[in-house]
């Protein structure tokens, strides 16, 4: 896309009174940003307007994005390929992010991790290694780099992929004590913001902050959040943009449970580790060897001598599924599988596509 | 994981007898290839084997891995990061795969298209058209490199990103025409078989290859398929995978088209373009600009007078869902929400999180 274009969609997007809503349906009518801006005055003034709405001027967009690319901040709308999908897909799309690191990461599948700023070490430690988990098993793991458990979040995966989404603008480090992980955040990661670079945070930009962590993640895990705290706030984007919602639960005594318990008591995902998120959204876990052989160790010779007789006479050269001969040999499966295993190594078994085995 | 481990796993994949179900399960039992390997030779005695089982050798391993690095081909196993999420998800999975190119494209969400390689002109554009269009959307195209539709199916997406998968080596150029959309994938893409370097493929590899194809995909997308053909084999491994199943239908007086006709009365989605793989799997489309606003151009203004007063009477400052305006209102959804447009940009609408509007 040209960059008459970009100025124009940027300038639509800063205009007054032009929110999220207003703006998908000005390109949805006309197609093309120069077209919606000519046409918002005339709009504005037949919808009952009496002073004429102002305009974002093509001067100042060209000035934001000037400082943006002097920050290192790279703008990102709708029709840029590395547009999240995910977050293209919420409705209302945010009409622009701008990104400071890696965008292309935030094409990958990504799970929100929020929770309280004064968190307990508990929660913490639960944070950071449900987010582990989830970049073990190659997630991106989203969250607000605020105090408490985001950082948490943030320190578990930014050695495998974080995204850190921000109220202010991209390179505004807060609070002080992260500066070292926003910078390593916007070298090995990704940082995002709707708002301009050189933002300062203010109140109103946090539900926006957050419909957009929600937004760029197939579901959203809350980690302690005391009843009507922004974790809550996020959630609930969650849930408007059909996204799972999963929370860590914790004793009644504690307030910063309650909204984590309520959000469960809602039909929330009770989540006690990665694995919980990574079942729910049918992610493959990563593999890995075992160390130790114990917990599996195969069943003892004996057993297996005593049972093969048995298990023999159930086969035959007709195909029989696996689960009947388990069930009829009335024997633990471990050894019934394992007698099976000797005999294909053995050369006297054959196993069909549809789980069924035959004696050759 | 270290290279002892790599070798002892390549043993016991490359070792007589020991097929994708029988490696699982020993890998399952043991924990570490390396006691698979050792308790191999004694299971299949157990398991009544006359002649002792052939292991492959530290050797014979050794050679097949430097030979694959000297092509520049790698080898990925489970343990491995870049090994596919899909194809492991694959029951059993493949115990291996070379890989020539840059394997993490296969993290991406990938659909496959196969189909005839006696393909029709027609045939091979719809295939063509359909890997462009998924492409587009940021999507994988995985096919086989074969003469017809899979050829077209890569052509159509070499430029955004597509996997060869094949029965013989990743360094087997077969059909000779197809030499440089070989390089190509090599250079741009990604191409993989589970043979080693140099193998001239034969008629049994085949299941094999098509059984990758559907493993690493979303779905398989069937253009063009003679009863009985190879590209059927993979629709059924799709469904058996668990995956989702495309079919074009066509003239049921071509007998190319039977085996998509077939798939269609089984159940498959009918598919005539790339949205239709799109939305069966949810995934947002690219968004374009429109260069033509014609056909999406807002009612006009005498349209929008007449109806403004009707629609004024209808909203008050109680938030009211946006859909009872337009029901109640007997009037084109178009005008109302043109209207509903201007009293906003006019500041006198407010529109809440739930798709309700309020009088200011």
């Amino acid at each position: 896309m040209n960059e008459g274009h970009r100025l124009a969609w940027l300038r639509l997007a800063r205009s007054e009174g032009i929110g999220p809503v207003t703006f998908a349906r000005l390109i949805e009518t006309y197609g093309q940003p120069e077209r919606a801006l000519a046409a918002v005055p005339d709009l504005a003034r037949r919808g009952g307007r009496r002073t004429p709405l102002k305009l974002a001027s093509e001067d100042d967009a060209a000035r934001e994005l000037d400082a943006a690319h002097t920050t290192g901040a790279r703008l990102l709308i709708w029709t840029d390929p590395d547009f999240p999908p995910l977050l293209r897909a919420v409705d209302p799309a945010p009409p622009l992010i701008y990104t400071l690191g890696d965008p292309k990461i935030l094409a990958r599948r990504a799970v929100a991790i929020v929770g309280a700023r004064n968190a307990s070490a508990g929660g913490r430690k639960l944070a950071e290694d449900i987010a582990a988990g989830l970049g073990a098993a190659s997630l991106l793991v989203v969250s607000g780099l605020a105090r408490g458990i985001d950082t948490a979040a943030h320190n578990g995966a930014v050695a495998t992929g974080t995204a850190a989404v921000l109220a202010g603008g991209v390179d505004n480090v807060y609070p002080p004590e992260n500066a070292r992980l926003h910078a390593r955040i916007a070298a090995e990661g990704v940082i995002v913001s709707e708002m301009p670079p050189g933002t300062t945070p203010q109140a109103q930009h946090f539900p926006r902050r957050n419909r957009i962590i929600s937004g760029l993640s197939l579901g959203t895990v809350v980690v302690e959040a005391a009843i009507g705290s922004g974790s809550l706030i996020t959630a609930r984007y969650a849930l408007e943009q059909n996204r799972e919602v999963f929370a860590v639960p914790g004793s009644p005594i504690d307030p910063r449970s309650r909204g984590c318990n309520d959000l469960i008591r809602q039909g929330a995902t009770l989540t006690e580790s990665a694995d919980d998120v990574l079942s729910a959204l049918q992610v493959q876990r990563p593999f890995a060897l075992r160390e130790d052989p114990a917990p599996h160790t195969p069943p003892d010779d004996d057993a297996i001598d005593a049972a093969r007789p048995a298990i023999l006479e159930l086969l035959g050269p007709t195909p029989v599924p696996l689960d009947d001969i388990i069930r009829r040999s009335g024997l633990p499966a471990p050894t019934v599988l394992a007698i099976l295993l000797e005999l294909e190594l053995g050369g006297r078994l054959h196993r069909t596509p549809g789980q069924t085995v035959a004696l050759l």
